[in-house]
């Protein structure tokens, strides 16, 4: 991981609390990698779009992946787009209502998306995201056929304009608030994983991911 | 709620995977209310934006709020937007490659944000907003003065033009991959609330909705 910090750009300086922000390669790739989806806004003649999809990162680039028929990839390579990963961390308690914050982690990435053309390339970097999801099994599943692959576009973003912005931490109060008697502090969220809910189908054994779900072991480095 | 189902538009009709599309209201209300943040998606002359903030419903319009002086917020009453908010539920692990999935929750909003210029509207819903974080939070805390409220800008879109995208359940297979010899199923995420933590400065015993956090007595109805 490289630990680059790019300068910002017109788009990318935060202004609006800008001591939350930070522009280093290694606060972004970890918000991207704790991601498994994107936010991205583009723009056609109907106006603007904001479109949920799945994301994995490899090296400096954020990939996507799709069908060759959906109308957002056609549209993606046609316009200059913002990608974006918010994480949310918690409620933040302050003693006065204005003062109360959530804490979060978030990206934006601007950029043009480009198509992965390089059939080696693709075919690798759509094992990289099974790998994300599940480390070991693509090695296990029936793996894509020609057809499959010829009908899937994967599109990548470099990783190169982007901002992120981060709160953590406890609330911050005026010093005229501190007495107000009321609790003060944070209520925190994570992501949980639950317990796998097996196929009705399917009679085998659970692999390691399978097993180690919940308690993490089973997820990707 | 009102169970009304709305026509989709020319930007609302769903149509990959069209199957997964709803345009009823109480499928858009289940999935704001469950949302802290949106995405919101718009255009000015540097390009397409995608900005995450916190965001409640009432009735039927999605709420927003920032302060005067926010970029975002002047550009929002200028262009039409698309407000999203995804809710990830789970990986779907299917026994070949190209059908896994992730189980989600998703709705997408085209619209105008309005400023909410009525005073008395405007406080009652920063009230609101305060009660979805926390119930009974308002009445205890330092309450916002005309000075605060005078800095802060409220905006809402109304929940019309609307679509909903929901996937769940288990893997679909191919007929011919179903022997394939490898565990399906789904690996459930889920939002879990950790313990709230105090803040270093306070002594207060904790109310209600943060004894409550863990096991979600806390969450408001």
């Amino acid at each position: 991981m490289t630990e680059t910090a790019v300068p910002p750009s017109e788009r990318t300086r935060v202004r609006r609390v800008a001591e939350n922000a930070s522009y280093d390669s290694a606060t972004l790739y970890a918000i991207v990698d704790d991601a498994y989806l994107c936010h991205i806004a583009f723009s056609d003649d109907k106006g603007s779009h904001c479109i949920p999809t799945a994301c994995w990162r490899e090296g400096d680039h954020l990939y996507i992946h799709g069908s060759n028929g959906s109308r957002m990839l056609k549209r993606l390579t046609e316009s200059e787009v913002c990608v974006t990963i918010t994480h949310l961390d918690g409620l933040v308690m302050a003693r006065s209502a204005f003062n109360h914050s959530m804490n979060y982690r978030s990206a934006m990435i601007y950029g043009s998306f480009e198509k992965v053309l390089d059939e080696a390339a693709k075919r690798s970097t759509m094992e990289a995201f099974m790998e994300k999801l599940a480390a070991g099994r693509q090695a296990q599943v029936r793996p894509g056929n020609d057809k499959e692959y010829n009908a899937t576009t994967v599109m990548r973003i470099a990783l190169a304009e982007a901002a992120c912005k981060v709160r953590s931490g406890p609330a911050v109060d005026d010093a005229e608030d501190m007495d107000w008697p009321v609790w003060a502090g944070v209520l925190p969220f994570a992501r949980a994983r639950l317990a796998p809910q097996t196929d009705a189908a399917c009679s085998l054994p659970a692999p390691d991911y399978v097993l180690g779900w919940q308690d993490g072991s089973g997820k990707a480095a």
